[in-house]
C-alpha cells in the first residue's frame, strides 16, 4: 500500500496493525546501537599486522636522520612518498599530521579565524562576521566547528551530484564574508553522492568574492567502496591549478577507516603556498606528529597498491551489511510512499528520508524500542532538518544480524510515525 | 686573570694573544651544532623495547572496550593510571594528550583566548588586551606562542628559587589582564633553577585580579635528573587545593624526553573542572590521542617504578656531558669575571651569563668558528635579552667529544668579546 496515496480512512483503517506491530517490537526489549560511524571489529583485525614490532634500523631514514627524535615537523619523506599518492597530489603538498583528519580541519579553521589565509586580508575575524557554505546533509562534526567558532552556516542542498552548484556559486560571488565550503567529496557523508565532474569543475573556477575562500576538500572516503573499486573524482587540486584558484582547495585524508580508527594517520594536501603556510601555523603547537607511527604504516601498506589491496578487504566485511539495509527497508518500506533511501556504493552511512516533519518521532519511537539512531537533524547547520525527514544509518560497526533486527525495527518505527501524521493530514 | 679588575692598559696587553687564540679556533674548520635540546642516540636507543610487538589481546581494556577503534577521548584507563601518578594528580583528573606537551599548552592559550577558562568572563579576546607573566630566562617556544596569539609578555626574572614572587604578586594583584604564568617548576629551562616551597606556596595563594589567573605548570622535567634522583617541588594542585584556588594549576608533563622525543605521549592535569573544560574543549578537535601509542608505554614502564628506572638510564648517560661543560668552562672561564654559569642537577641545559652586552658577539664569533650556538635572547620574551648577557647551552645531543671541543670554543669566544667590551669601557 503507497500510504501517501490514502485518504484519511484507509490510514485511520490501517494503523491499528502498525500500532501493534511497534509494541510488539518494544517487547523484544533489544538494544542495538546504529549511531557510530565506526569501523567492526573484523575491520580492525585487518590491520593487526600494524601491531607487530619494527627493527631499529627502520627508524632512520635514507639520510641517516633518526626518526625516534624531534623533527621533520611535516613528516617523513617515505610517508609523504605514500600519502602524495594517496591525495593525488605532489611530495611538497602535503604534510603528514597525527591521528585525526577533524584536528588538521579544526586547525584550518581556527587558523583562518585568528590567523587569516594566503591572498586574504589577514585574520578571518577582524572582518567581521564569517560564513561557511555547509552542504546539507553533511558531517556533523564540521558544522559543530563552525558553530564552536562563532562561524555562520549556510545550508546548501546535496544531490545526488554533490552540493547545488548553483546555489553555491550564488552565496560566493559577491558575499567576501563567505570564506569557505565544506565537501565530502566521494561517498559523501552521510548521502554516499559523489561530486560530478561538472561540480567539482564549477568549485574551481567559480568566481569567489573573497580572495581567500577555501574549499574543505574532506576526502574521507576517497578508498572505501563497497566492492566496485572506488568511484573516481576529479582531482580537485588539479582543476583549480588548470583554471587559475591553486590556493582555493584544501585537501583532507586519512586512515582511520583504513588501518586503526583511534591510531591512523591523518594528511593534508594543497599548493606549496598553503602547505607552507598550514606548516607555518603548527609549527608553534607541535614538533611534528609520530613518526614511528609512519614507519608503521608504511611497512604494513608498503605503497598505495598494498593501501588498495586492504581497501578491497573491507569491502568484503562492509558490503554485506550495506546489502541488509537496502533489503530490509526495501521489503519493508519499498512502494509505500514513505520514505526513500541512499544506495551508496561507498562510504559509511545510508541517509534516509521519511515523510517531511517525522524523523524526530521516528528516532524517538526507535530508542523506545532499543534502537539508538543517530538524533534526527544532526547532519545539518545547528542541528536543524529544516524538513524533519533525514536519519543516517551507519551500518558498519553492528554485527549483520543485529542490523537485520535494528532495520526491522527501524521500518516499522517509520510506517507508524509517518502513516500517524499522514493521517492528521489526510482529508 | 680577572678581567673585570684590570684597567684599560692590562686589558690591550691580553688581547692580541685572546685574538690569536680565536683565528687558531676558527682554522679548525669544525661544525658543531649545540643548540638543539634533544635526547642523544644512546638515550633514544634506551626505549628501543617500544619498537617491539605487541598483541592483539593487548589492545583490549578490562571491560572490553577495542583500543584500536574511536573513542576515549581523555585516554585508556592504563595511560590516566599511570600518568595521573607521575603528575601528582587523580586518575579523573589527568587527560592523555597527543605527542607534544606543546600541542597541550598551544590549545591551552588559544582556548583561553576564543572561549576563556572556567571562573572567568569569556574569552580573553573579548576582555581586551591580555597579558602573561614569562620568568626569564625562559622557554622559547612558550614565548613564541604568546607573541603568536598577541599576548603581551612581562618578563619576571629568574632566580635559584624560581621566578622572582614578589614581582609575580605585584603583576597579578590589581591587573586583571594578566591571565596567566609560564612556569617550569623543576630544573628550569634554561637556569635549572627549582621552585622553592615557598615560590609554590605563593604563587597558589597569592590574590589575583584575574579570577581566571592560570599557572601553565610545565614539568618537562620531572624526572630528568642528572644521578641525585629527581628533586622535589610541591604539588602545586595540592597547595592550590588548600589554599583555595583548585582550578588555578594546569600541569603539564610528556614523555618526550624519557620514550621517543617524537613519540612520546603529552598529559594534562588540573582540578576536574579544568579537566572537563579541556576535554569539552578537545571534543571539537579530536577523537583522542592514539591508544595503542598508550598501551605500547604501558607495557614499557609498566609503572612510575619502572619509569623512574629508566630514567636513571639517561642521567648515566646525560651527566657525563653537563660535567664536561662544567669542567671546560671553570678551567677557561673561572676567576675570569666574565662569565657565570648554571650547575643544574637535571633538566636539558646550562645557562650561561657573560658581560653584559656581549652575548649576541659570542654567539656570533662562535658561529663563525664552527660551533653553532642557540641566538643570544631567545630564550627571553620578543626574543631581547635586556643586558645582552644570557647564552642557552644544550650538552644532551652531540657526544661529549664535540661538546669539550665546541666549550673550548665558546670559552674562546667569551673571553675575546667580553675583554674587547671591557676594554672599550675601561678607563
Amino acid at each position: 500500500m503507497n500510504y501517501a496515496d490514502q485518504n484519511k480512512k484507509a490510514l485511520n483503517a490501517a494503523t491499528p496493525e502498525l500500532e501493534k506491530t511497534y509494541k510488539d517490537l518494544t517487547l523484544l526489549n533489544i538494544q542495538i546501537d546504529m549511531t557510530r560511524g565506526k569501523p567492526s571489529t573484523e575491520q580492525l583485525d585487518l590491520a593487526d599486522a600494524l601491531l607487530a614490532g619494527i627493527d631499529r634500523e627502520d627508524c632512520f631514514g635514507a639520510d641517516g636522520t633518526d626518526y625516534r627524535n624531534y623533527g621533520l615537523g611535516t613528516g617523513i619523506k617515505e610517508a609523504k612518498t605514500l600519502f602524495a599518492e594517496f591525495l593525488g597530489v605532489a611530495e611538497n603538498e602535503v604534510i603528514i599530521g597525527g591521528n585525526a583528519s577533524l584536528t588538521l580541519m579544526y586547525d584550518i579553521l581556527v587558523g583562518g579565524m585568528l590567523f587569516g589565509m594566503p591572498g586574504g586580508l589577514g585574520p578571518w575575524s577582524a572582518e567581521g562576521p564569517v560564513k561557511f557554505l555547509c552542504p546539507a546533509p553533511g558531517y556533523d562534526r564540521h558544522f559543530a566547528i563552525c558553530e564552536r567558532l562563532g562561524i555562520e552556516m549556510i545550508a546548501i542542498d546535496m544531490d545526488e551530484n554533490g552540493p547545488d552548484i548553483d546555489q553555491v556559486e550564488g552565496h560566493v560571488a559577491n558575499d567576501a564574508s563567505v570564506k569557505g565550503i565544506w565537501c565530502v567529496p566521494k561517498y559523501s557523508n552521510p548521502t554516499g553522492a559523489t561530486y560530478s565532474d561538472e561540480v567539482v569543475d564549477r568549485l574551481a573556477k567559480m568566481p569567489t568574492a573573497a580572495k581567500d575562500f577555501r574549499i574543505i576538500w574532506d576526502n574521507a572516503y576517497a578508498y572505501h567502496h563497497l566492492g566496485k573499486g572506488p568511484a573516481t573524482v576529479k582531482n580537485i587540486l588539479d582543476v583549480c591549478k588548470k583554471v587559475g584558484t591553486p590556493e582555493r582547495p584544501l585537501l583532507i585524508g586519512s586512515t582511520s577507516k583504513i588501518s586503526f580508527a583511534g591510531s591512523g594517520i591523518a594528511v593534508m594536501g594543497g599548493s606549496v603556498t598553503n602547505i607552507k603556510d598550514a606548516a607555518e601555523k603548527i609549527s608553534y603547537a607541535t614538533i611534528g606528529a609520530d613518526k614511528i607511527n609512519q614507519i608503521r604504516h608504511i611497512k604494513f601498506f608498503h605503497d598505495m597498491n598494498g593501501l588498495k589491496a586492504h581497501m578491497d578487504k573491507h569491502a568484503e566485511i562492509v558490503a554485506p551489511k550495506f546489502a541488509a539495509v537496502e533489503r530490509i527497508l526495501n521489503d519493508r518500506l519499498g512502494g509505500k510512499g514513505i520514505a526513500t533511501w541512499s544506495k551508496p556504493e561507498g562510504g559509511y552511512f545510508v541517509s534516509l528520508d521519511v515523510t517531511d516533519g517525522c524523523a524526530k518521532e521516528v528516532v524517538r519511537l526507535a530508542g523506545e524500542a532499543g534502537v539508538k539512531m543517530t538524533g534526527a537533524g544532526v547532519t545539518f547547520p545547528y542541528s536543524i532538518d529544516p524538513r524533519d525527514r533525514n536519519i543516517r544509518i551507519a551500518p558498519t560497526l553492528p554485527p549483520i544480524e543485529e542490523i537485520e533486527h535494528a532495520m526491522d525495527v527501524l521500518s516499522g518505527c517509520i510506517e507508524l510515525a509517518c502513516v500517524r501524521k499522514l493521517t492528521n493530514e489526510a482529508s
